[in-house]
């Protein structure tokens, strides 16, 4: 990834000189606490998978103010030298917590928090937010679209319609961790070492005079993986019929011979498919995949798998790649507490009419807990950073809004395990690197951890995030000290 | 813009080594047009903006297949060294026709033309639509924004909850294009050196102890725009009377004082806006600003315009970065002529039950026809390329699929331009650099050859694109041709 210190929105730096101005003309230095969190789950999920932090670490590690940068910023008019000669030795020196890639998430709780001088935290909102919200909103869509393809294959195919080159890369990137089994984006299978996949387009029928002979060139050069697309001119009449003929000369050249099957790409899937299934199995290729795209998405999948349609593997492309329905994940990044002059922490919320929109106050942690005997998880605890919890004894834990909502988890049936871990420390990166690969498996098991019903496409299953005794108590006392003074 | 050349469909490269193979096995070879059109406005809008250009010609002019690239592909194990041979001595060799960035464009009409070898043609395929699906929708975008805030300033400000990084910085440079007035984005700034506009957040006000001492900090600092965020205690009660007050002890101070103003971002945007108006005029402050944001989108400003909002400037997020209602443009890339070694073009098209579906063969130019007197647009006319159009006769055009529909434009009160430009010639780029300030102007007088009624946000009246009758033939000729040989 380039270098992407200037991407960030410009009152991010007005606010840093600022700061600056204050720290050098009054001696005042201020460190602040800052968590990123998001209010709701897209398209009506029961739940989000977390994604794009590893791009978030190179960029925090790049972090520098070139001097065409400064010189840039000069142009403006609005900083001035005392600012820029600062800019010029910026490095950032806090420290960063996240949950890892490909965990399941929920809306209120930190996924990302910065505890760093406030001109640094203040710097990287912008971008961090920019990659992670992406990158969490193409994994979400792409774990409905696989929920709803029930372990079928799904396949990214949506870098045309992306928005820009790095929507079409870290979104490939992103329905990996999501669950897609492979993309069509050479870029991200070369950068991230997963799987690309395609076959032909129609282009490759339209250049040869008839529809055989460009299947069996095609034949002839992919053996190993020959999925013939067959809606060129007329799937049923002259498609399938062509492709059986070519996989029966495949049979009978006595060549080593691989995957074989079609791909529908118009017309109606279920109908299509069935009707492919019955010739294709009629002829001996019961094996033949049988995979399928045209403007897919969750809903359209789990329809057609409720019609009986004998689809294999699914491309994806639009809907996946766009998040169609719900294209922006609205992770948001607020301040929490703030430090001055190496003072305590002032613990801070932002107030709003809306409930769920006030901020939680202080340095947290999110404790997650799990039904001991399913390994299933029952809900996640926020708590403030220096709390503990074990499971020897009975714990109750409540709606931080609905308070009577009250769910008991008896001693010893239950696990807990933290799920923000270090990625910075004093600037230095801490966290290891990990594959994409291995964020896949990882995520895979993630979503193990949920039941059906939070799965589920519509109306899912709420899992409750409830904070803490002591995190409920801070925050009162803070709202109410807030409309005293007002 | 880094390379991007395996910035593809895998199958883009899946055909091409089926294409070199056969030409060097067979001696076959072919030379393609291929057009890129798109079948519907984003949003229900009348007409849509084209941009893009400059990213796709960087992309073409740096089109190369590094060593890593090939051994990249040869990992994959699907590519021959005969294959990756070629590509290591690659480069684009063809010609490009596009209409320039800004232009007015509508459904049907070919944005984009190439006519090269036919694996030429077929490689650049994705990144081409990928650059141009984005930017064309998010200039869109911004037109209509932009025609709803009647004149006053629009702000993009969406970086953070753009898809990518990529997506926030060329969606800016689109905003631009569409008629934004800034953005907040610094690298978009830097990079294409337009407007960068931000102040400051809550964060700067939750940094002091009172939000007047934040005020009067921030406006000591930047007395040439000092834009207030009013609304983090409260609008009415706190916040424009902490900035008003400021606001006068910049006056009594006797230093120059440049824009005043403030900024809403919650509440009730009509109410807020016009009490801030009264306590602003009242105060002596009737030149400052009222900016407003907060998950605007045309549709709200329309509406909030209606109710005699008094906002001067709109700062647009989320809602223009995504298109988020209608977040992908739809762009398509169709063969419309093929050649086999040097002869005569066969010219293609595409079937669909869909009668706007079926492509229109050949290649083309289009024809824009202006009302002379008025000098608006009164319709496209897409041709085949080697004809010519003046105005010295009536010229009668007629719709291409309810023909019945007919309109005479009177010999002499029409003018015509050609909107298809030369791009590349042989593979070299003849297109002039243009700025994106540039870009912007001529972008605003396209603008201003549409009637209103073309560009209402709602149901806007359908500008007529039409086929010469030449074209019309050939069309129904090939059609005829194909059922036959079904």
């Amino acid at each position: 990834m380039k270098n992407l210190t200037l991407l960030t929105d410009f009152y991010e730096l007005t606010m840093m000189q600022a700061y600056h101005h204050h720290q050098t003309h009054t001696g005042r230095r201020q460190r602040a606490i800052f968590d990123m969190f998001y209010r709701e789950n897209p398209s009506g999920s029961g739940y989000a998978v977390a994604a794009g932090l590893a791009q978030v670490i190179d960029y925090i590690k790049k972090l520098q103010f070139t001097d065409e940068d400064i010189a840039y910023l000069r142009s403006t008019g609005v900083f001035g030298d005392e600012f820029l000669a600062y800019l010029k030795t910026f490095r950032f020196t806090g420290d960063i917590y996240a949950v890892p890639e490909g965990t399941v998430i929920f809306p209120g709780e930190p996924l990302l928090t910065v505890n760093a001088p406030l001109m640094e935290g203040q710097l990287i909102e912008t971008a961090m937010l920019n990659i992670i919200n992406h990158q969490s909103l193409i994994a979400t869509k792409a774990a409905r679209v696989c929920w709803a393809a029930q372990g079928d294959r799904v396949l990214e195919f949506g870098l045309r319609r992306a928005q820009g080159p790095d929507a079409g890369l870290y979104g490939a990137r992103a329905a990996m961790i999501g669950g897609c089994a492979a993309t069509s984006n050479v870029l991200a299978g070369q950068l991230f070492n997963v799987p690309v996949r395609g076959t032909h387009a129609h282009s490759w029928i339209m250049s040869f005079d008839t529809e055989l002979e460009a299947f069996r060139y095609y034949a002839q050069l992919y053996p190993q993986t020959c999925i013939l697309l067959v809606d060129t001119y007329d799937t049923l009449k002259s498609g399938i019929p062509n492709a059986i003929r070519v996989f029966k000369e495949m049979q009978d050249s006595g060549e080593p011979i691989g995957q074989l099957g079609i791909r529908l790409d118009s017309g109606d899937l279920a109908y299509l498919s069935k009707q492919a299934r019955i010739m294709l199995d009629e002829a001996g290729f019961t094996n033949a995949f049988i995979s399928a795209s045209n403007d897919l998405d969750e809903n359209i999948i789990a329809e057609l798998k409720v019609q009986g349609a004998k689809i294999t593997t699914w491309g994806v492309g639009t809907h996946l790649i766009t998040s169609k329905e719900y294209p922006a994940f609205g992770g948001v990044y607020k301040m929490a507490a703030l430090s001055t002059d190496g003072g305590p922490w002032q613990n801070k919320i932002k107030l709003s009419e809306d409930p769920i929109k006030v901020t939680n106050p202080g340095a947290k942690k999110i404790f997650r807990l799990y039904d001991k005997k399913s390994g299933k998880m029952k809900a996640d605890l926020i708590a403030l950073h220096d709390e503990t919890l074990d499971n020897s004894e009975d714990l109750t834990i409540f709606d931080p809004i609905a308070t009577w909502k009250r769910m008991t988890l008896p001693a010893g049936e239950f696990t807990v395990r933290e799920l923000l871990a270090p990625v910075f420390k004093n600037g230095e990166c801490v966290y290891p690197d990990m594959t994409v690969t291995e964020i896949c498996e990882y995520a895979a098991r993630e979503k193990e951890t949920l039941w059906d019903e939070h799965k589920r496409l519509m109306r899912p299953q709420i899992m409750p995030v409830d904070l803490s005794q002591k995190l409920y108590d801070l925050k009162q006392s803070i709202i109410a000290q807030l409309r005293e003074n007002k």
